[in-house]
């Protein structure tokens, strides 16, 4: 069975995540079932380095898929690409890789942005695609305040209920936040993240750039370890997974 | 009757364009029934600096409208944006006027952009924002052929036939094509534009790009007035007013 990496991007509006549930449709049911497709309705499963929550989107995805027979990658792009129509989800790359490689093990790094749209009025060219809040940030105050998480800490602050991670400590390696006119956008870059991490980093800095918390309060709210401690959840809709580094990149070939 | 301009944002999807028609819903419907909620029901007129077609979208399109009462603009901005919701149009500014001023004949500049996603995999992120086009293109030799068009020409090989504007002749002051890794944009600034001719100048530089034609033929064509030597229109969806530029700007007040 030839094993496949796939970097997919994907519009997450409208699904119920990554992962398959009852309640509604996922990219990897969207992916998988256009992979059944191939190998005469053998049903398909995928793994994917980063499992991202209903309406979060991709521009680097990856996910490794097994097939019951051999195709060229750029034939099973192709082909998956056709199948997924007209969902929101394509596959940018295929690359055949190692029987034993796997998209989330293998990943070293995973960068996400996280866009927030700060003027009065609503969204409208990038509605679903950004978080809009209308109070006036200051974004150097939401830069300098972000710098207190870089390096390896506790998370459990920023950590949600649900984790189900094994640990709360993580390695943030770079978090810059810069406006863009209207738009103010968030760069992490981490090994890996604890879930919603992204999103309570977003919610704590947006209470910084409001000036209703000074930025030092950023690495008090870290070594509380509380998640009381820490601002709400930004919305899903301003974050999306930027890409995924492993140790070999499997579509260099 | 108190005049007000207005700089609008809208997603041009899914609607038939700027202008009211019977076969759908259009921005200025959108827009005149919004302002009519706040003239207890009276019809609200009004005219526009450049009237969009179906599917195009605008981040800096003028309007203005009369009201029978004294808003403050911001107070009329916030009311048309709570009554235009859901609809992708926003109020971004909105200023009181002379009660003279005409959106569209005191218009002095109109900036438009383009955008083609150039890559094998169709758009997801970006559906409905871009043209996809699948075959590499070459934007340094877009980039040159554009510049054939720069300044003041007849311009009827990029008319479209329903154009009802009583010269071909206008002046392109300025046309930029870059690539930001998978998109192409064209950058493009004139006083005034002829029905279609940005989107059938994309349409011919789309050819050049891909190297079917020369860079020169593109003022060869320009030569020709003959739109049949043109390439085909380019779709919609990549087309964006991007800005409308006054003597005295509006909105700086």
């Amino acid at each position: 069975m030839p094993r496949y990496a796939l970097k997919l991007e994907y519009d997450g509006t409208g699904f119920v995540g990554w992962q398959r549930q009852d309640n509604g449709i996922s990219i990897q049911e969207v992916l998988e079932n256009a992979a059944a497709k191939l190998t005469g309705g053998a049903p398909v499963a995928s793994i994917v380095a980063g499992r991202t929550d209903a309406g979060v989107h991709a521009q680097g995805q990856v996910a490794n898929i097994d097939l019951d027979r051999d195709l060229a990658p750029v034939t099973l792009r192709e082909a998956l690409n056709f199948h997924m129509k007209p969902r929101r989800v394509v596959v940018l790359e295929a690359a055949l890789v190692a029987p034993d490689w796997n998209a989330r093990f293998a990943a070293i790094g995973r960068a996400y942005r996280y866009r927030v749209l700060n003027r009065r009025a609503r969204a409208a060219l990038l509605a679903d695609q950004v978080w809009h809040v209308q109070k006036p940030l200051d974004a150097a105050a939401m830069h300098q305040a972000a710098q207190g998480l870089v390096g390896r800490h506790d998370f459990t602050s920023f950590r949600a209920a649900a984790c189900q991670a094994r640990t709360p400590w993580r390695t943030v390696d770079r978090i810059v936040v810069t406006r863009d006119q209207d738009i103010i956008e968030m760069a992490i870059e981490a090994r890996s993240f604890l879930h919603h991490m992204v999103r309570n980093i977003m919610g704590t800095l947006k209470l910084v750039g409001e000036g209703r918390w000074p930025p030092e309060r950023v690495a008090e709210i870290l070594a509380a370890r509380d998640r009381s401690a820490a601002g709400p959840t930004a919305p899903s809709a301003g974050l999306a997974l930027v890409a995924v580094t492993y140790p070999i990149n499997p579509f260099s070939g």
